[in-house]
């Protein structure tokens, strides 16, 4: 049996997946990120673990995905820029590839989160995929006709800071009325705690709309934001389905709801796209990265039964 | 000499080209849209001309191009809807090659405007591509790789109904706060006529900056509008080059110089891209509609060669 990894390294969590060449999940973990002055030989002795870990399963590795946030140059697999890991030009495909025997590709982790729930999530089958990741950040992909939207320089998607209240409130960014002031994690939090002087994370403001007018009218700010970035990305890109990722989908239809209903009420002349929460929570990017190892791996014509082929993931078995 | 034929169908003015293979410009000319109930038989008429046209000057037409605004069905040629033409569900590729006898493809006018852009214009030999139309209306393309987005109903580009101003004036499409209210030739001239009372049209607007404080301030709005535009724009499509095509670009540095302010104001933690004016004028629709017939008649690797070979358009010959 043949398998590749995922690696999904982001500011605070790195997820890895094994998965056996028909998608068969063979092994998942998550551990916090290490932050290291130099990550290349942690995150080889990771790939490194994972491919002897495979073996013990039977499992041969044939390519291992590692994807990440920032800037990212596709033709070189250098991390230009990834202010929540604080690395800077590192040359990560080059640098893992060195250390390690299996074949490595890297990618974006939301271009790669995209892919996924192209392949096999929220949106699978569909050649045009927009999905929005709303986490402490807010980023986005979009897939069209099965390839994902690199920009000139590996750089789309960064809709986080679209004016979307011009003149609005500060981001820290140091422009006004960003996306993320209102309808990240980070802004929600923030928003909350400005009001009533009290630190809640998103996910508590959300649990409190039940009981609590700030709560109700911060969510609100927040879901109409992401409705007019939505209906601004739909006019531009026109995606078949709209899939909503990240962490502020623990919300559910308190988030769905609205975002769905503001898009619509944006949208005169057109219908809007479907929206859906994420199908593959957060192991999308991961999946997203093994599958980036098939197409490396020239497997990637296999990737058509990982729909068909997936066994329930594992949970807790890092 | 073997030539192709380039159409570009607007809502006031059809241009037509007659292009030599090696990009030597044969013929141009401009004349009223005719508005008739069923569109084809004009059209194939008009095909069937230009072919005579070619042949009487010793080129052998080998393909045309039909390019149109609206919602087009790249697959099947059928012009879903095109407001401005009156067109609903009207089989324009299928229509017109069961009339002429050469090949015969179709396309949507901004999108085959930025393929022209990137082959022969302002953006010549450049990946990422996001040209925006600014004329009546706006409307966008994104060229990404040498090939336009086209979105998962043919709709992308729309961004003309982009909500850059939440909550701000009405639009004619139902809206608040479209960027076509404060940026559109249409929305630019409509702004100045009720504050002042006078009908003045965007052109003589532009041409008050130096003596009138409304012109001023409609105009402050309408490229302040823009870069707002722009800056979501850049963000979510990371484009390399944005070029400014359409009617308004006749403002020239009146234009260019506040876009590109507003957009480097905008972008705090990305350089801004280059924004550069149309190198094609209003002839990019035909441009781009003559080379979709090259490809479609297998000469697409010929293209090359019309950024070199390109002679001067003659003008006036219509």
């Amino acid at each position: 049996m043949n398998a590749v990894l995922g690696l999904d390294v982001g500011g605070t969590t790195t997820k890895a997946l094994v998965v056996a060449t028909d998608g068969t999940v063979l092994h998942e973990e998550r551990r916090p990120t290490a932050h290291a002055t130099d990550p290349l030989p942690g995150l080889a002795a990771e790939l490194d673990r994972l491919t002897a870990l495979a073996a013990d399963r039977g499992a041969a590795v044939v390519g291992a995905g590692v994807v990440t946030p920032g800037l990212i140059e596709e033709s070189t697999g250098t991390v230009r820029y990834a202010s929540n890991l604080g690395w800077r030009d590192l040359p990560l495909r080059a640098g893992l590839q060195e250390r390690v025997a299996v074949p490595v590709t890297t990618g974006h982790d939301v271009r790669a989160a995209g892919l996924a729930e192209q392949l096999l999530g929220a949106a699978t089958g569909v050649a045009d995929v927009l999905l929005l990741t709303i986490g402490t950040g807010i980023a986005s992909a979009l897939v069209s006709g099965g390839r994902a939207l690199t920009g000139g320089t590996g750089a789309a998607g960064e809709v986080g800071h679209a004016p979307v209240r011009p003149g609005g409130e500060l981001c820290p960014c140091g422009q006004r009325g960003c996306l993320e002031v209102y309808a990240s994690g980070a802004g929600v939090a923030r928003r909350y705690g400005a009001r009533t002087g009290t630190a809640f994370s998103a996910a508590e403001v959300v649990g409190r709309l039940g009981s609590d007018a700030v709560a109700r009218e911060v969510w609100a700010d927040a879901t109409s934001a992401l409705a007019d970035a939505l209906v601004t990305a739909t006019l531009l890109l026109d995606p078949s389905v709209v899939v909503l990722g990240g962490g502020l989908t623990a919300a559910g239809a308190d988030l769905l709801d609205p975002v769905r209903a503001g898009l619509a009420a944006g949208l005169t002349w057109r219908p809007p796209p479907p929206v859906h929460l994420t199908g593959l929570g957060p192991l999308a990017g991961c999946l997203g990265a093994a599958a980036l190892a098939m197409t490396h791996a020239g497997l990637g014509d296999h990737l058509a039964g990982w729909a068909r082929g997936r066994r329930p993931v594992p949970t807790g078995t890092g």
